[in-house]
């Protein structure tokens, strides 16, 4: 196999790499025609392609075969986060939520958030970009904002589902290893630094919605949201 | 209690704050004299005292009083790290380590690391922020380079203390959480990008210390280390 992987949705229809991945393959990796290459679909599947026609715009490849197909994960993490006003703080959490492996993260407003707005195009590539790293093979989906009440009404609590929040309290609520069942939907809320207002907390209470304590220290929002992610990976490590 | 908090170590004898302390009180938080402060001293305790002459150099304080003496925590722990190119990597882990709890981080040198030189001032700082962010009272230390097998020789696991280090292999070995037993001292390594050589994995095996997996996902140098930090108190959640 190739050490060289690119990003390529559905590699059998459309057999060209985009313009930022054929300049990374031209320019920086200086691939040649002829060449083999890794191809990712970001929906489970490795293939293996050969270099047709090397261009920094638009690079094609022939000869597509499947290597690889992850079966779909047993769980998915759906994590819902207000964002920091720094941008990098935010960089960081998806790259490192891509690592472990997360399904989907959801950027919501709320009424002490520090972002009423906010682009995902550079945190979608760092998602393609920890996807080639990682070997996950399915590329985590980046959502742009949205308001809290309306993700609220929308996702429902079910047998196969659950709903959490991360909450500080005294004395503090169960931590996430005890409050999450074997689901196979874990849709986790990290608040805005200022937390939720009461009026939000009681409103996901309302919908099933579980609070969950993340121990003694005091976490920032990006470090809430990849201990979240990693706590629901040790919690179903047996899977 | 203030909402302001200075690092400030053995605040009963030295009644002063450092330099960088001293400019971040005056010039930017603008406290004035006798403002109420609050004073970490990196050792377990949170004292209050009374902010006496302003000075952007050297603030003084006086009447220092102990508000909280934090217990000794039930276990430690040691992160040894292969640092990254990228320094910014290593700061990222620093200052989540810190924000989860950690006794001390050591840097050192492999065969196949990538860095061979590196200056601690910049973490230590991180150190001190994650300190005052995430009420953990005590601080950690940030140790610089040192060469791997010197460390291995003067570590050893006794009753109350593990060495693990972080290994990749086909079938996986177990994970943290299995692999970790109820001790005092958790002594974690994690290897460079290029992963520990084979003498080197030798070396630490004939020294007792105990491989484990990280689970599925590649995860870089940073993500191990926090990573692991995460699942060792996730472990301990119920000290």
């Amino acid at each position: 196999m190739s050490k060289y992987v690119f990003f390529a949705p559905n590699p059998i229809c459309n057999r060209t790499l985009n313009e930022e991945e054929s300049f990374h393959a031209c320019r920086v990796l200086r691939i040649r025609n002829g060449d083999k290459i890794g191809l990712l679909d970001g929906e489970g599947g490795l293939y293996e392609g050969t270099v047709e026609n090397t261009d920094a715009k638009k690079t094609s490849f022939t000869n597509v075969q499947l290597i690889e197909k992850q079966t779909e994960p047993k769980y998915q993490i759906h994590l819902y986060v207000a964002p920091t006003k720094q941008m990098e703080r935010m960089e960081w959490m998806v790259e490192k939520c891509c690592e472990f492996g997360i399904h989907e993260i959801i950027f919501f407003t709320s009424k002490n958030s520090e972002r009423k707005e906010m682009k995902t195009l550079r945190l979608e590539k760092i998602a393609i970009a920890a996807l080639k790293q990682s070997k996950n093979l399915y590329l985590p989906k980046i959502h742009s904002l949205k308001p809290l009440n309306d993700i609220i009404k929308s996702v429902k609590p079910s047998f196969d589902s659950q709903m959490l929040f991360a909450h500080i309290s005294e004395p503090p609520v169960g931590t996430l290893s005890k409050q999450m069942r074997k689901v196979k939907h874990y849709h986790i809320f990290i608040g805005p630094e200022g937390d939720f207002t009461d009026q939000e907390t009681k409103a996901m209470l309302d919908n099933a919605c579980i609070p969950f304590s993340l121990g003694k220290a005091i976490l920032r929002t990006e470090t809430a949201g990849m201990a979240s992610t990693h706590a629901i990976h040790l919690g179903r490590e047996e899977d």
